[in-house]
């Protein structure tokens, strides 16, 4: 077996197929994605890469399917499946996660898919007498293996919250590996926490908490991360590059794009390139909204064409060009039930019925949802009179 | 200066004055009392004391000192209120604490206060040229430093936190140390926090939280805790040795006392030696309970001739003499408002205004709470069907 | 399996035979035995014990029995030898052993021979269906698996180096686990390294090197550890205690020993309480001794009675009683080949002969051995002029 | 004061000037060049930047600064020494180095001088009333600071060394800070050591030693770093980019050079991105080589045409073109004394005097380096059999 050196979880140890995987110019290329796109420029130290996440993701799972005693078949499948989950995002994560769906109408998840079945990669795996479905069956949650991919405390998951506070620096992301590891249970069709392990998923959970506001959602994070999607945007409405090509490019690719094209894109790309980024004008959280209103914000997030006519006027309103008035409205907190169960004395139970915590943590998450108005900040005492009300018709 | 080395701190650094106050009989005993009592049977690494938790305590007064820039005599006070805050303690620390309060009639501080006012100590802070009253002012909160000593981010509390995790291996405890010191702000009559420390504190309350069912109140403790309670109550009703020495014992006296003794206190002893503890018969939660029930139970705690009658009467429905059958009854949650304040935009808000997470977490301590009914193993079928009830007349 | 968590290597996995050697008294005797011995009036962390490093010294052993494939029956004796390696230690670990040496004549390898093949341990080891002599055969080295009970990188010193740096603070002992266990392979009749591990004995051995003069030979340790000897020896002399008893003693009952002695053993015991120590009067180095003289205080160690009698001599000169000028002669650092072996592009070779820095730290340890004078503060002066080869006879 | 948050030092303090030095492109460049260069091709964590590494260095002058007591003025310019001292470096950190040395004729250390007395720079400075020259002065050693910026224990080598560890995974680093900055102290003319931090020097000098050949030059890393050095060389010699802009290129524009040329260059570029890279056919030890043969080997690094002609005569030879056959000759061991002074009893001696383990550890050194001969996978038999001798002339 081969090793490979990670700052997280020390060695881990690869089959040859793995390996022929990772040696692929698709798996290649995530070496070049940041793993927390444009939060670099908050904080510096987070320059950590989709490339190594991947590699951790696999290290999880692996241990994980140890412990479960899964069959061969399913353990190869589960490694490879969580080595490969994010292999269909766009450069700098995230950030162009919204322009894969606006542009190719797809999800990253679907460009995963797609590039396991059709890339260079399939070959490697069938090579290796492994079948790119069942590897994307995995992924898909088609199988029982379902909440290790895709759950409160799947994989990926575990992995990002552990490196992103390692890498950035920020402490409450601490989480207890082993204990998550160790007291998973597989059941005939369903993966459960047994009781030992309750503690450290509200643990998991609260740790997220924590680092949404601080890192993931921080507000600078938001204005560059909205200032990158519109100049992305304008670069492909003026033809420089095609979005066809999006899930090909890496960060160092759009980086150029935007440093080297004319007129707004190259200006956008220059204020990164010299950090003179927009300021925050408004900030509108989830009560001072009301309901109406929310969902009148939200709805634009499914008809970007109001929600591009409302900057643009706005824009003019207020004595600038269009591009120069950003109006950043995140996906509203996820408020879905978990379904995690836990066996505790032998019966299986929610783990919200179990856990006052879980269950407020979830309606805690609305107060770290707002909407943001950015603009260049010779501009932030017009833009902030501006009432989005009278723009909404 | 002088410099100690420190498991979580690093180098401390102590004056000569501290040097001395740490050399007297009173402080050195704290050598001799685990920081967590007999939690030490449940977690075999948390053998850290009272005495490296004191000069941690110190270190971080004093860096907060400095931040604040406080006058040289409030620093030099605010410092030597930390060094002293435990010196009242008994032995196995809060294991004891309810023992003094019984027998002495007063609280680990004012055991403290005493011990700074009267005993060497205080002679050696006078040839220093510093007031032990002073001192005692700064730790009864008389002075505008009592948020330091006393609050939901006191130094004691930032400390103890962040030790216990490190010595028990237990991951929830990570504490942005850094981010709490630097985000406190000096009012007029008041300490406060600015909102880049908002998340500092949320995360610091989130750790004690999490800590609470695994370490403080993890049910092995509690049991060890009542049988030790027990054990030396009968050790002082039987002359075995006089309460009045309660706070100049340390943890080797009162081992040796139960090791040594006959009859009771002598079996307990053993238990503890070989590791054969009483086990759970009823573990009651706080909804099971119902208010009522609950009152009546927690109404016990400032009636303990009643108490120790219903444990008598059920021991002897059981079949077994007193002592083995032991009602744990713990305080009830911390249910107070913190008063805490925020300054952000300028203004002062309470935290728990600014903190959804800071109040949902305040309810959810309820459910941390329970009371025990513990035996030995070969009673437990028995007691498990006793009606607490059917004893409170 | 049964869990207990630990501070250094998380949760440790135990079976239930494992969980019923350490339910014997002689087991749950280590948790009242520290690890490091009187080390914590220097490091007042360092509180951790014999219990929490065996236990640590068996989830060790099993990583590698794992990585080794070893057979289950091999897996299951070295996992136990390795959690029983301590037992014959007395109290205050290293302190007390050259008490049993002169005492007992023996070494606390043999004294744990003992205590497994006859104390209630070999029972439970019979009842599990394991045979003690086993046992003590991988203990003993007559097995092939000797080098990882001692040797260079041996489950003891992994454990005690990481544990003994995260316990005192001092952080030159961070050590590779992860790589040392994953390039042991075993071979015909021996367990070797393979090249990729170099780096990480290297690793381990500065760490050793480093923390013998800051941790291990610090020098208020060792003028404690001599104070301790000096007085357990006048009580056991004085009738106060049986030194047969030394091996069932706990940390506990000789600080009784000394606390509650009259004369010169409770005098010592009293310094030990409110730390007035000894002072250094004189360090002889390895250099400066020169080879004659060195020789001839190296042989007092095996003619304690000239040693005695030295001690006395110069105690009467200096106008004090014996007891008050103590004269500490390690035993000679450890010069002897390792004869650890690794393998390199398929040929076995010596480490020495691989690695420069493994030569030069064996040579280098000479600078770290010195004799020591000790003496209470008002006798320094005078004691500092005393010529030590005056009394050599 | 601004606030930015490191993976490593925490919060990091900053003044308006630093914040507004900080915010030039010049500076805002190193956050687009990887501290170790293509190290992350074998280490995938290594993705940090100069940018953090600067800001880390800062933190740690200014807190030497106040330790040692020093006048405003001098804080103030060895905060921005340390600050700036990376910013003439060019892409890819060291692997470029050599570049700027062999076509601009001048170090890393000299393009820094240049940048900080004639860029924005200059300006802010002076804007700020701080000299550029000032600045300089402390960072080319004229200064009574310079021990500071470079000696064996300078901010530089604390931070990285302490940083690489974090950001590789690679344990060995782990350096005390707290004790290294602590026991610093001010002569009339030098900065000393005192006693108290010997060993914490040790273990940085040792950290240092065990990364040389496991991160630092570690073989696949010196195989990318020739591959890149050769290519870029090509690229400059056709005329792909104008060499007098390698101080102002970051690592995404020498990608995007490599990646987006014709012939050699962009082969070596898709090797890049593919990870298909050259093998090592040869690698020739000190003390294999000879006295005489290295003496030869050392002297092609100041006789690059000669040098350059060696590759290209073994390349025919091997019935391969030019830039296939790579002789890799890394600069000599730091064999130099290191002068640094510790004080002990009051008295000033050098380090080497008192640490055998300094005097051995430079020694040691010199199996750290080697010569190697690198090629693509297909060409390594026949490359293994060329004696480098035959074509020294």
């Amino acid at each position: 077996m081969k090793v490979i050196r990670d700052s997280i979880h020390g060695d881990i140890f690869l089959t040859q197929l793995e390996m022929d995987v990772i040696d692929t110019p698709q798996f290649q290329r995530l070496r070049r994605l940041k793993q927390l796109g444009t939060t670099y420029m908050v904080y510096p130290s987070a320059n950590h890469t989709r490339f190594e996440h991947s590699l951790g993701a696999l290290h999880l799972a692996g241990r994980i399917a140890e412990r479960l005693g899964l069959s061969i078949e399913d353990r190869i499948n589960l490694r490879l499946a969580a080595l490969l989950h994010d292999i269909g995002h766009g450069p700098l994560s995230h950030t162009s996660e919204e322009l894969l769906e606006r542009y190719l109408g797809k999800s990253h998840e679907k460009a995963t898919e797609g590039i396991i079945q059709d890339s260079r990669v399939a070959g490697v795996l069938e090579d290796g007498g492994v079948s790119p479905r069942d590897v994307t069956r995995v992924l898909s949650g088609q199988t029982q293996l379902k909440k290790l991919i895709s759950s409160d405390f799947d994989v990926d998951r575990m992995d990002y919250l552990v490196r992103d506070a390692h890498h950035t620096g920020v402490a409450y992301g601490i989480i207890d590996l082993d204990r998550l590891v160790n007291t998973l249970e597989l059941t005939d069709d369903d993966i459960v926490i047994n009781e030992r392990g309750l503690r450290a998923v509200e643990a998991l959970l609260v740790a997220r908490f924590l680092m949404i506001p601080t890192v993931y959602l921080h507000h600078t994070s938001r204005i560059v991360d909205s200032m990158f999607l519109h100049a992305t945007e304008r670069a492909i409405e003026e033809g420089i590059f095609d979005y066809h090509s999006l899930v090909e490019m890496d960060d160092y690719d759009i980086q150029n794009v935007l440093r080297n094209s004319p007129g707004y894109v190259g200006e956008i790309g220059e204020r990164f390139d010299r950090r003179r980024l927009f300021k925050k004008a408004q900030m509108l959280g989830w009560k001072a909204l009301g309901d109406e209103m929310r969902d009148r914000l939200m709805a634009l997030r499914r008809d970007i064409k109001t929600w591009k006519r409302l900057e643009s006027e706005i824009s003019a309103d207020c004595g600038t060009e269009e591009g120069y008035v950003l109006v950043d409205i995140p996906p509203g907190p996820d408020l879905k039930e978990m379904g995690t169960r836990i066996v505790k004395d032998g019966e299986f139970r929610r783990i919200e019925d179990e856990s006052l915590l879980v269950r407020i943590l979830r309606e805690a998450q609305k107060g770290q949802w707002s909407v943001g108005v950015y603009c260049p900040e010779e501009l932030v005492e017009k833009v902030r009179g501006v009432e989005l009300e009278a723009y909404l018709g």
